[in-house]
């Protein structure tokens, strides 16, 4: 007997007659022989009615009641999940936030979970009652809802899963688990069985949604073992996995997790800024007060005249508004011209194997060269890489990161 | 300074702008230098939605969960309702059934208030917030959302002016008071600045669907003063009072409050049934094993061969089962033939006028007698006298009983 939380986002939760299909495959692993808790999203589109009639009500939403609101498409698909379990002959009752309770920081629609008691949850349980947990939710110390922010639910069955010690997380969504790349771009993309937990953050990061980044933080440091599966489909699903559980597994098998790949950046460049201290923080700072999230920053050497050119990407959206911060500071910083370019993207190649094999990059740089794809910018952590390009060539690149790093599954599987 | 409550109903909060407008309408009192708590239904439809799913998920939904997803729509608009009232410059927040908490009965989906912790709320509203308090829903002695059953939300208003000993509860509808008959049939029909509860009560078990029952009684014992008003006029409505507090206006007034009727009835006759002790209880103990609800019950005096006949309505739509049931119970009856007919109506004039002149019923008699209209069965109470007569002469008998008692508008408030 193994005691699993098994999480259903929105699309799986999309009216009863899919509500009835998750109720018929809790059953199944109740059947099993498995202590079940299920953690819900609201209904797709739900969470997006109530957070319009919120913003209608006044752009200015107070946080707290924004979370009354909101809280409420949970809400309801857990009372749902609970009588279609029933229905399905299994005991079942839900057991909302401020009931369990969820203890989370009142940091209102963008709380953190702090604690979760699990002694009343454990107990139904072990009677062999399901529990239907809504996703997003908690409760502050003053008895407030709060919820987590968009994708919360995700990080709630985390959070649940590591408070009820359980053996596994089973997140089940609309895709069947994490693939080496875009399989829209590389029909050859493979399903990793296994992925570890620090790959899974660069690629969630890098554009590959499928958990939210904060879910994968928590179960990194929980050690939660989390499963991706499809909730339309019985096909064997990802398991996210630590890196030294995993050791041998990691080894033997390719460098690289996968290509990752982002359209939403746009390129800045600073042309003729003073090579003096403090020149950076002239450049950024007026961009963080402006809330603008600079990702990946490459500053050339000095040249003779003691300038040096800064080139930062940031959101594509947010590119108009960096641009007239940085008209505002030009003063300050000194800068001769600003360049930039909305037609760019980002593409990243992923994977721990890279810490203890040289030459990744160099595979790459000498792929993207032979297509003659021009590389504008490179940032690298520990196991990740990530280089700007032209917009115009992200399918080409990905399909040649793909083949190059023996990533491509073979043929007659395809078929 | 005054403490109310002030309720909003379903129509009153469909959609945001609606909930602004209703936001407006609290400023008003609170601008008046007022302490305001307000009552909220969920969207007109919200709740039909709600209750859709929950059937859908399982014809027999539990009960406790049914109340977790019915509950979120009165969720949605409290907090709908703060967000909307901040944004009109009053402090305000929402307090959830569990949060006061409004203690209720563990009966779901059709529970009782029990007692409303009130220190928490009188302390805010003493600091000027408004207090936001979701209609329909408590939390039971275990912890679990319950509701209060269809229409709850005008006792939660009551429940919560009598906890708070406010100076009143305005309730505020679709309609703008409580007239002495239907408008549409008796377009003389006037608005009643007062009313009792008692006539209330009558008015409402006889179809002027006014407010709830069940809160209308709280407020009779709770002797709150609660007044209806329309949500979209600013017309005075109808004030509910005591009727010794109302005394002296009372007994200057029209003996009858008002006129109303009642298209729902089906009247069953049982031929032939032998005049012998028990057989009452053969009849309608059968009929109250299939939950029928009996209204008025007339037995003629027994004839020669010592059989009589026992005539009784019941809802039309319950009708056929009432045959069937009645068919079934015919040997232990012992009843020759029964007769019925569904083209019938209740026709009933309430006032405490009553209780202190004779001859109310007389003028009824006559008034109907004069226009040819036959009476099938008659009861009476205290401050009420109701017949049953074919349904074609509803309009008839409405208008001719709003003349003979006098309740006619002068000719030139109408034009």
């Amino acid at each position: 007997m193994a005691r699993i939380v098994m999480k259903f986002g929105g699309t799986s939760m999309a009216g009863t007659e899919r509500i009835r299909g998750v109720a018929a495959r809790v059953k199944r692993e109740v059947d099993a022989g498995n202590q079940v808790a299920v953690v819900v999203s609201a209904m797709a589109g739900e969470t997006d009615r109530l957070v319009g009639f919120c913003r209608e009500a006044s752009p200015l939403a107070d946080p707290r009641e924004y979370d009354v609101v909101v809280a409420a498409g949970e809400q309801i698909t857990a009372g749902l999940l609970a009588i279609a379990l029933q229905a399905a002959g299994l005991p079942a009752r839900s057991w909302l936030g401020w009931q369990l309770p969820i203890h989370s920081s009142s940091a209102h629609s963008v709380a953190r979970i702090e604690g979760i008691d699990t002694d009343a949850v454990m107990a139904a349980m072990a009677k062999g009652e399901v529990a239907v947990v809504p996703g997003f939710q908690g409760v502050s110390d003053d008895g407030r809802i709060t919820t987590l922010g968009r994708g919360g639910s995700d990080t709630s069955a985390v959070a649940l899963a590591a408070a009820l010690k359980a053996d596994r997380c089973d997140i089940y969504t609309d895709v069947d688990g994490v693939y080496t790349t875009d399989p829209r771009i590389v029909p050859r993309a493979r399903k990793l069985a296994r992925i570890t937990y620090e790959e899974m953050l660069e690629l969630a990061s890098v554009g590959a949604k499928v958990l939210q980044t904060r879910s994968v933080e928590l179960a990194m440091k929980e050690k939660v073992r989390v499963q991706v599966l499809s909730s339309f489909s019985d096909a064997p699903g990802t398991m996210l996995v630590d890196e030294d559980e995993d050791g041998n597994t990691i080894m033997e098998r390719e460098l690289i997790a996968g290509v990752a790949y982002d359209r939403n950046e746009a390129k800045v460049t600073l042309v003729g800024v003073p090579d003096r201290p403090g020149v950076v923080a002239a450049i950024f700072g007026p961009l963080a007060d402006a809330n603008i999230n600079v990702d990946m920053i490459v500053q050339n050497i000095a040249k003779a005249e003691r300038t040096t050119d800064v080139t930062f990407t940031v959101p594509r959206t947010q590119l108009p508004r960096s641009l007239d911060v940085l008209d505002k500071a030009k003063d300050s910083i000194g800068f001769i011209q600003v360049l930039s370019d909305d037609a760019v993207a980002k593409i990243s190649v992923v994977g721990v194997g890279m810490r203890s094999h040289a030459g990744v990059a160099v595979t790459m740089f000498r792929a993207l060269a032979d297509r003659g794809i021009n590389i504008q910018a490179i940032t690298t952590s520990e196991i990740k890489v990530s280089v700007i390009i032209a917009e115009e060539y992200v399918e080409l690149a990905v399909r040649v990161l793909h083949t190059a790093y023996g990533l491509d599954a073979p043929a007659e599987v395809v078929a």
